[in-house]
């Protein structure tokens, strides 16, 4: 299994998506700055990747703050903002941090000392790493029996492996489905600006020898009116309450057109993913990035100097083109409302 | 105003529209078959401008072909072939070709001399290229009554003076909207994998001072659920006697997303996109071009080596999802069977 983030004694190792598939590097990022800045540059990317990342990248910082209590938590306090500014959409790194908070509350609670604090700390990153898997596995398991037998899968972004801490999400999903015997390929969008679906999504599915085809964002369409796609699934960056679904951009457009060619649509995240305080998807904050992720491609000037550009990062897909939600703890359906409050009990 | 296809007596001149818009560059094309490659290797695309070109290269040829009327009518017929060849999908190409036919039928019959023939095909290339630039000033007044007062509408690809003789089908209503007062500002989808859009059309919106904002094509569906875009004008490469529309890749989900979203999706095109001897867009034939453009942007890779991919150039967008088809002859409305066909009346 490809190792996306891995914690070790001299710092927080990840591989470097950005320059996949032409490079396949494991730099070490040895100190919380680092980590906070690779989250931001996208090194590490996919909401349940970015909440793990993040959570290893606080126990890092905390290692090296002051052994005072006072010192300490205001440090800790500070390196939980640095992380809470990396990446707005995401809500698993709020998650994340939130996890570490409770961390540090416990310990003190049990009036542990700093150094025992900083290890209960790494620990518990740690346990962020395993579990996530865990989550991924489970949810595989729930999504298979939702795959058709045979035929294509369609997915948008990458909301796999490299999405989490391994295995993925939605191409955990389709992993799971073949394993259980079902004949699926993939279809990957390419997935502008970035690139994740030809960069990742292909990358990692022909490590594993899934069949896939990269098309662009735009074709998308096409293959389904053809009849080519027999369902769709995407991960998400941050589900509402009222089962909207916040996604790389494009997610919406996918969504729609699944729609209008009776194509099931299905979303698989982890419950860390759900942000039940949020009650529509009106409400999730957009990042918006930089032009120059539009304009230029590797480095390549694609569009006159100076256009006006908008890059907004995500889209919100609404609950009404969601067949169902995927998660670790079981397969919900409309009405989302209720249901997905339910996998909280 | 921007040439973009021009007869000298060197050869035909047209800007290369790969290398836009980093350079501008303006070769001369002094053989046939240096125009029928540059044809199929998109230095010059657009269904309008491929006709013109195709038009004035077959009249290049024709130059260079023997005196005697039986070896002359051989030539012509190898070279009418040859540019039969070079894009399947773009009906203009076949209508110059046709045009170039049924010029040199009357030619035998008015009994002309060779040099006399090949004298009055140059004269009809340059007569179809005066023509297009005619009917994209009449579409664009026909067009303009249906755009928005004032807002933004969207397009995709390249329907501008590039993609014609000059002044353009799309970008010519935008054109002529804006001439008769109308505040209209464009997003461009930058139209993957040949990014017309983010070279091309923001170049020329650029050169005419046109508010335009690049985005990629995932995008334009999220913009369409903010309220954003108003309407949604592209071109056509080729249209069925039923109103279906085949244009570049990516059409038929901006106008599933502009239905969806109650957006009026126009299409502008001359007669000679409309091929009425096809009865719907499923009769139409799709060009598959090469992986490369997909896996490799200038010359930079982007997914892995071996993948498998899908690139369609066009795709078919069904009459059902188009509000209004505007020609030089006027605007059709459904049922497009009846209000097509009496445009060629």
């Amino acid at each position: 299994m490809i190792k996306i983030v891995e914690w070790t004694d001299e710092g927080v190792v990840m591989i470097d998506q950005r320059v996949l598939p032409t490079e396949e590097i494991y730099p070490c990022y040895k100190t919380y700055p680092e980590v906070a800045k690779a989250i931001k540059d996208m090194v590490v990317r996919g909401a349940p990747a970015i909440g793990v990342a993040a959570a290893m990248g606080i126990a890092l910082g905390a290692k090296t703050l002051p052994d005072t209590l006072e010192a300490f938590d205001q440090g800790f306090e500070k390196i939980c903002q640095d992380f809470a500014e990396t990446r707005p959409t995401a809500v698993n790194l709020f998650w994340a941090i939130e996890k570490m908070k409770l961390t540090l509350e416990a310990c003190k609670r049990d009036k542990l000392s700093i150094n025992e604090i900083k290890e209960e700390l790494v620990k518990q990153a740690i346990a962020i790493h395993r579990a996530d898997i865990t989550a991924n596995e489970e949810m595989g398991r729930n999504g298979a029996a939702l795959m058709p037998n045979e035929g294509v899968v369609l997915t948008h972004c990458n909301a796999g492996a490299l999405a989490t801490a391994g295995y993925g999400t939605a191409l955990g999903v389709i992993r799971a489905a073949r394993s259980a015997g079902k004949n699926l390929a993939v279809y990957s969008d390419e997935t502008r600006p970035f690139l994740q679906g030809a960069r990742l999504t292909c990358w990692e599915l022909q490590k594993d020898e899934i069949p896939v085809t990269l098309i662009t964002d735009n074709m998308a369409g096409h293959f389904m009116k053809l009849g080519k796609i027999q369902a769709v699934i995407v991960g998400a960056d941050r589900i509402a309450a009222n089962g909207d679904v916040a996604n790389k951009i494009g997610t919406y457009m996918v969504a729609v057109l699944a729609k209008e060619n009776n194509i099931p649509f299905y979303v698989a995240a982890p419950l860390s993913t759900l942000d039940l305080k949020i009650k529509s998807g009106e409400q999730i904050p957009i990042e918006e990035r930089s032009s120059l992720e539009v304009t230029h491609i590797k480095g390549q000037q694609v569009a006159p100097i100076g256009v006006n550009v908008a890059n907004p990062a995500f889209d919100v897909t609404p609950n009404q083109y969601v067949k169902a939600i995927i998660t670790e703890k079981g397969v919900a359906y409309p009405p989302y409302t209720e249901t997905l409050a339910k996998l909280f009990e």
